[in-house]
């Protein structure tokens, strides 16, 4: 997943708008549901059953599938050759399993290649550095750069740091990690604020809980009007190392080389349709992206994610179900840029937006499946909570403002929908690093994650009553 | 810590002679120790108490002093210059700290350096595959190895194999870590066990029981009469990717290129003695190895053991307390290659062995002190467990046929000894990889580590009584 999301997340927790609330804090005592629509809802109970029992008795096949499909294109970066490939295999792979709704819609993407990246401390003494470019970092100049090292503890040391100080340096955010929410925000932000400052490259620790010398990219976005310095990511052993020299007073000098190069490819976002029997031009959406980060393979981000998503209507056709509202599975193209993909098909479909009834993702994990984190009114939460009694013990409630990445600025525009919440703890430690690989997941928590999905996003898409708005 | 000490393990292990023992179930009812013995070290607890307290009040400056030698000097790969230049500091510091019986005995040790290492997956896609080459691992030929691969789960299934399968490909013992005693065995023999049946190169699972896409290197052994083929480790990522792909029929082709170079250097044991005052020819000695793998900085293996080791005469001597018995600190070299160090001294001191009344080691981690790891005659257990009754709730005791890596080969001569415990369960998280650095390290633990080894040290080599023999 990527940053907007989180974004929004700081810029709402600022405020104090932001919060999660579970259901028994916030909304059970106010849920005043039709008693007809819990009775209906608990008449879903089989067929539930029956779904999440096709998923797990095909829960050998569709891992497979899902391992072979990321050890045949491992990493799908935006507006590679081989996401287009990947793109071409899923919609292949929708048809040989009998349906042949699926059409894609063309994206402009970013193409951001890395290419060669080395640093070295110079002084005090030589030391290769590890260093992971940012997504849309520049190169340095030919040569490379060499230059004295300062390390900042936060924005607000780099605030406080005259200018003097800065300028023709190479800085270091030592930020530690918090939230994944609070602490990206040097990774969107610190080379737009240390050349601001006059730097002339910016480095951070990786946004990481943990790390086994392991680096970790992500989006970053340069400031207008501000000069474009190279960035990268280094580990939190060599933040903390370059920390303590600093600390002991050391000149640190740091050697740093990376090239890349960015243009603009066309790409798709993939929709699988299964169409609805009554309310056609109804939608329930439910989504992951296939695009992934260069570094690892991304298996959890978000192949993951977007494999439990596509089987949800092909799991239900493969059932011969046909739900009241048409059953939608996006494969997002280009999220990790900044939800390229997802910002094209709202605008494209902007006059349509009132005919999503529900919009779902799953981008933070496949791990054990726990619930959902529910965006939306008073009453579409309540609905969400009297249709999760039916998962049992699958059934924890989040509330927040939005939530999910892509679906964010479905969300933002009065959209009610849910992502996916499992037992994810150690997401971040995986997460944008050449340790995202199929070696993080375990087939039967995917295989539950997939039942689940597919289950409550039929009920969701069957039931006789929309899921209120504001 | 190197292997040695596993080969020894494994092999009595095998036999049925290794265990570990707990004073409960192994010693307590038959320890019958002399009444006055039991007093004298009852004695000790206040003398235990002012020693560790000491410790702990110089923590600080103690572990700043730990810190500032690993970020100065970094790895320091045996026969290396900074190596060297490590032992220097050592010997300057202890001198600095009113310590002057610091003597140096020359070893030679090989030398063995890293060159470039890379690996490409060719087939049946590109794909690069992270590689670090084990230590005394032979270059590739000039433009490297292309070759298939064949994955093996272990040594039985290579047997099983017949040679024509195996011949001109690239071996990859795919072993699961069980313990590192039993996995360590492919990295040791996994060369030469894959060259005797006509491989061209040699690759495995890297031994630990996590990984963040994380290569962890060590020592292996080349038998006799077999060609010399490279040997290196992947990653658990990569060893399960191309398992998969061999198991769905895939024809894998890699590409291989690495060089190194092999030769002889000088290097030294460091010998800190805290004389006795009354039995100065006899010794207790503590000890840690100086040396480290190339990669990561050898702050815990074995920065950590060496540097808590080199305290315990320094602080005993600043307290000006004067033990019966020589207190020797020893900080071996070459360990890593094979106990190079550790070896030369024990050829060079043959003939004063019976000297050693004690001899002590800290090679698995300064994580928190829970007791220590014991090899000796019943007699001596029981006065371990005795003296380790003065350090509740550091009171934890195994018995073992021979403990440590280093002073194994002083165990098998008959000499007693214990290696510290701690509460290292990520050890091998962190081995032989770049992410042993200072971050694996907690300040409180290591400086109760040093407490606790330097106010045993002092005990036993305090004792009217010396430690028993078989």
């Amino acid at each position: 997943m990527t940053t907007l999301l989180f974004t929004i997340v700081i810029v709402t927790q600022y405020y104090n708008v932001y919060s999660y609330m579970t259901i028994n804090k916030y909304d059970l005592s106010d849920c005043v549901l039709n008693p007809k629509l819990v009775q209906e809802i608990a008449s879903y109970k089989n067929i539930t059953k029956t779904i999440m029992n096709e998923v797990v008795n095909n829960g050998d096949t569709f891992y497979n599938e899902y391992a072979n499909f990321i050890d045949k294109f491992g990493a799908r970066p935006a507006g590679s050759v081989v996401l287009e490939e990947a793109i071409d295999h899923m919609i292949n792979l929708t048809r040989s399993n009998g349906l042949e709704t699926v059409t894609t819609e063309d994206v402009m993407s970013p193409h951001w290649v890395r290419g060669s990246e080395t640093a070295t401390m110079i002084k005090p003494r030589i030391k290769p550095i590890a260093i992971l470019g940012l997504g849309s970092s520049v190169s340095t100049p030919s040569g490379g750069i060499t230059a004295e090292v300062i390390v900042m503890r936060n924005f607000n040391e780099l605030n406080e740091t005259i200018e003097s100080n800065v300028k023709g340096k190479i800085v270091v955010f030592d930020a530690h990690y918090t939230s994944y929410g609070e602490t990206v925000a040097y990774r969107v932000e610190g080379a737009t604020k240390a050349a601001e400052k006059g730097a002339v490259a910016s480095l951070i620790r990786s946004v990481t809980p943990f790390s086994l010398y392991t680096t970790h990219t992500g989006s970053q976005e340069y400031g207008s009007n501000v000069t474009k310095i190279p960035t990268a990511a280094i580990t939190h052993e060599d933040a903390d190392l370059l920390r303590r020299l600093q600390d002991r007073g050391a000149t640190i000098v740091m050697s740093i080389n990376m090239t890349s190069t960015l243009d603009y490819k066309t790409s798709r976002n993939t929709l699988i349709d299964l169409k609805g029997c009554e309310d056609r031009e109804k939608l329930v959406i439910v989504s992951g992206h296939i695009d992934s980060w260069d570094v690892g393979q991304g298996a959890m981000d978000d192949g993951g994610g977007m494999f439990i998503s596509w089987y949800v209507p092909v799991i239900i056709h493969k059932l011969k179900l046909k739900p009241r509202r048409t059953l939608r599975a996006i494969l997002w193209t280009s999220e990790e840029p900044g939800l390229v993909g997802a910002i094209e098909y709202l605008n494209r479909h902007m006059n349509e937006l009132n005919n999503i009834n529900f919009i779902m993702e799953s981008d933070e994990g496949t791990f054990e499946p726990l619930g959902l984190d529910v965006s939306g009114s008073q009453n579409a939460v309540c609905i969400v909570a009297e249709v999760l009694k039916l998962f049992k013990p699958i059934d924890k409630l989040k509330v927040s403002s939005t939530v999910g990445s892509d679906i964010t600025i479905f969300n933002s525009k009065g959209v009610p929908g849910a992502s996916l919440l499992n037992k994810n703890e150690r997401y971040f430690w995986y997460h944008h690093s050449n340790a995202d690989t199929m070696d993080v997941q375990n087939k039967n928590d995917v295989v539950q994650c997939a039942a689940f999905l597919a289950a409550f996003s039929y009920v969701i898409s069957d039931l006789t009553e929309d899921i209120p708005r504001y």
